[in-house]
């Protein structure tokens, strides 16, 4: 061994204990995969300005046609359709926040959407849960939404909460409100919730405000956020739908713009012309709501949707999903304008390997393409029918494994190792137990907690478990020991003393 | 209904019947994922130039090294050390081809290796077979091999075969030719094969011959090529390993130099040093068979790999093995060299949901990084070291899925629909029943053979069955029925009356 060789070597225990072990960061930066050219993206924008001009949307009479009319927007009454200038776009554009904040109820959460940067979380509105016990869907409930949020509170590579599954067993006037505080109350990472009325909006904004100490804490420091699906595709604006949204917006709220059209039934066929329709309802509503309030912190909810063109069926594990998923973020990027968007999705009915490898392909493909908040990425089986309390576990490293490669190689004198190649090479002839080595075993690494990789002796000996299987034991284990920061008592008891509490 | 509307109606069935169902196409181009900047792929490009000049190779007395000796190379004999300048290497660039065409028996399955084009097949050297009845892993066979080329025949998104087991109950000195001969004998597909010694590749060549009907003929139809892992890593020459590369270049044999350093064990624990390592290992190859023969067909052939190193466990199903799979397409490009990596395989030892996420996203970084040639992306478990007769099945229904994701989204003036989108908004507000549907629906879009995508109600009770246990069943199904175009019985008489053969 050579003078150098010694000297740059250390104790393997001593270099072990100075690096934390790697945990993929939230907010990572994508963008290193792109579907499209950047021609194609602006063919698909000028598309849409020309549908949204030519064809425009069709807009009941109502308080949200005013609105377009006084901005000067040409409006045919007869018909109910608004047409939006190319110029109308830019304004909205321009006044539209490049990045929206939302913050956690602990700080070490907040994510700072806009760019490239990607957090993948829950989100979706499943009416089953598989039950953890017996294994088979039963209707999911209101306790499944804050035992939900307990995984999700521990689980690294889940950065935000958008309750995954209805709660069937509470009443439709308390629904909202209890799926927030269901919510809010079990992770302190970002919330995300919808409201079906704007009553509802404004109960949950109130309580929200006395969670975060006040109504203009929420708005520095916003720990909830809403997605509204606005649109009827193709290009309507749902009346009642569209009231809530104005709500949100004046309310301060950060909201999701979600529009999901299902290629060939509600857009065309062609991946392109399904492109081409989202974007421009999206486009419909940044102008929209920058006229309810210019400033207003929105994100592109682009969700374009397949259908199995055979059954009709909708289908979320397709690889014609991933691309248009992946294509978006082009848009947004493009716009400079952060994309909620959607991965993790599979057509299984149980975690199989079908579900694998549609769940990697789907969430890979979103997150290399720069997706800023990406949901769906957690939890769901059978389309968007039913979650699984195993299957978060099981997501959890994947999005793990695809924030990894999100992150991907740094390249800098000291990482290409010439000198370090030349001393091996000169020397011992392997790398084992160079000091780069020891230092880069727990940071440049991901190693998985519910993955296997094990020698098939070891596995076999410990059962041989699939690792839908060990998901299992590993839920359970988080269940009956996570208990996450509680709201503060005080401010909790004055919450059930306002609103209706189920929990 | 518009009558421009009804105009563009045609009757379901008449249409249906016009487009062929969509098979993604060998060889679409993939490139759309770059994990590297370019100046990055220069930097890692001049570290292999630096390492090969200063640190050089390890090359024993032999040939070989009076090859690089009478080419020039500065020769270090005490130290058995070889360094290759730039020189050399730029040399070599220029005289090897940027194109590599492998045939298969039936031309219609002829692969053009370069540019960015994919095509995903099997490799590996399994010693264990999950027997399809049992479940539980037993030794492979000569058997298995042939068993395996029927399943690989069949399969569209399988391109080619590189045997995926070792036939373990074959004697050394038999293997190579049986090997070649029980996958020539059952697939038109390309098969690629590998030779333990001088001999065998004479006999092997001498055997190819006789099938493609004359010395001459494989020359001009190369149905075979052989993987030659000549390296020891770092930077070792493997002696006897050499040998048989030099005669299969002799012998115009397409050659894969495959060259598989674990990052942190016999390659650096940066993953960028371990791309520079790799790569200057391989363009060591490159410079060596060019002066063999210039314009020798070659294939880079990186297969940068991953140890767990809390255990030293290769791992097969890592991000940072994607990564580096993907990045090392980026090199292949820069040099206008076609590459061979590797994607599809797992830590898991079964058909699980870690399997699927492990294969999906490695398979798709792979392709859509634009590998040309992407072996063990079928078949594997268990790392490398188990096959499974339905995990062809499955991975052929993984890489339809990532094929259908390189193809990518057409985007031209008919796709972006804006006519149509206008049609149908001012009409009857869906796309079902439109042409466009009608015309694309068999071929914008991928259908799984055996991925599920019923409702719940079908899926029960047909069963409820994973995928796993569906391959099982269309292995099974193909294995009874799949009879492949068969070696001529006059030639296959002669093969026999010549050589040992062992099927």
């Amino acid at each position: 061994m050579s003078r150098r060789r010694r000297h740059s070597r250390r104790r393997h225990s001593e270099d072990q204990k100075k690096e934390p072990l790697f945990k993929p960061l939230p907010g990572l930066r994508g963008g290193q995969y792109k579907p499209l050219s950047q021609e194609e993206v602006k063919q698909i924008h000028r598309a849409s300005l020309a549908v949204l001009e030519q064809t425009g949307i069709e807009v009941m009479s109502s308080e949200c046609r005013e609105i377009f009319k006084d901005a000067g927007a040409h409006i045919d009454e007869d018909n109910n359709r608004v047409y939006i200038s190319k110029a109308m776009v830019e304004h909205a554009l321009a006044s539209a926040p490049n990045e929206v904040m939302l913050c956690g109820r602990d700080p070490k959460y907040d994510m700072h959407l806009g760019g490239t940067r990607v957090y993948m979380g829950t989100g979706g509105a499943a009416v089953k849960v598989l039950d953890l016990d017996t294994g088979h869907p039963r209707p999911s409930t209101l306790a499944d939404v804050a035992e939900i949020g307990r995984l999700v509170d521990v689980l690294d590579n889940i950065h935000f909460y958008l309750r995954a599954c209805v709660a069937r067993d509470v009443p439709s006037e308390n629904l909202d409100l209890n799926t927030y505080y269901a919510s809010l109350a079990n992770t302190s990472k970002h919330v995300t919730g919808n409201c079906y009325a704007v009553q509802s909006v404004r109960d949950v904004v109130e309580m929200a405000g006395m969670i975060a100490g006040g109504g203009d804490k929420l708005k520095e420091r916003p720990i909830i956020s809403a997605t509204i699906c606005w649109t009827v595709s193709p290009l309507r604006f749902a009346p009642e739908t569209v009231e809530v949204l104005t709500e949100v917006v004046r309310q301060d709220i950060p909201v999701f713009l979600s529009s999901a059209p299902q290629s060939g039934a509600t857009s065309p066929a062609a991946l392109a012309g399904t492109l081409v329709q989202i974007n421009a309802e999206e486009l419909s509503g940044v102008v929209y709501t920058q006229l309810v309030k210019p400033g207003a912190p929105i994100i592109l909810g682009y969700v374009p949707s397949v259908s199995d063109m055979r059954t009709g069926n909708f289908v979320g594990g397709a690889p014609e999903f991933a691309l248009m998923h992946a294509a978006v973020c082009q848009l947004g990027q493009f716009y400079q304008l952060p994309v909620y968007n959607s991965s993790g999705l599979t057509d299984s009915k149980i975690p199989d390997i079908q579900a694998g490898y549609e769940k990697g392909m789907t969430g890979l493909a979103a997150a290399l393409a720069g997706a800023n908040y990406i949901h769906h990425s957690a939890g769901f089986l059978e389309s968007m029918m039913t979650v699984a309390y195993e299957q978060f576990v099981i997501d959890d490293d994947i999005n793990g494994s695809i924030m990894r490669m999100v992150r991907g190689i740094e390249v800098n004198d000291s990482t290409l190792s010439v000198e370090l190649i030349d001393e091996v090479c000169r020397g011992e002839g392997h790398y084992l137990g160079t000091q780069q080595s020891l230092q880069l075993m727990n940071s440049e690494y991901y190693y998985p907690h519910t993955g296997d990789r094990q020698r098939r002796g070891e596995w076999e000996e410990k059962g041989g478990l699939t690792m839908w299987e060990a998901a299992r034991t590993q839920a359970k284990h988080i269940l009956a020991t996570h208990r996450p920061a509680p709201i503060s008592p005080e401010v909790d008891a004055k919450i059930r003393e306002r609103f209706t509490i189920l929990l």
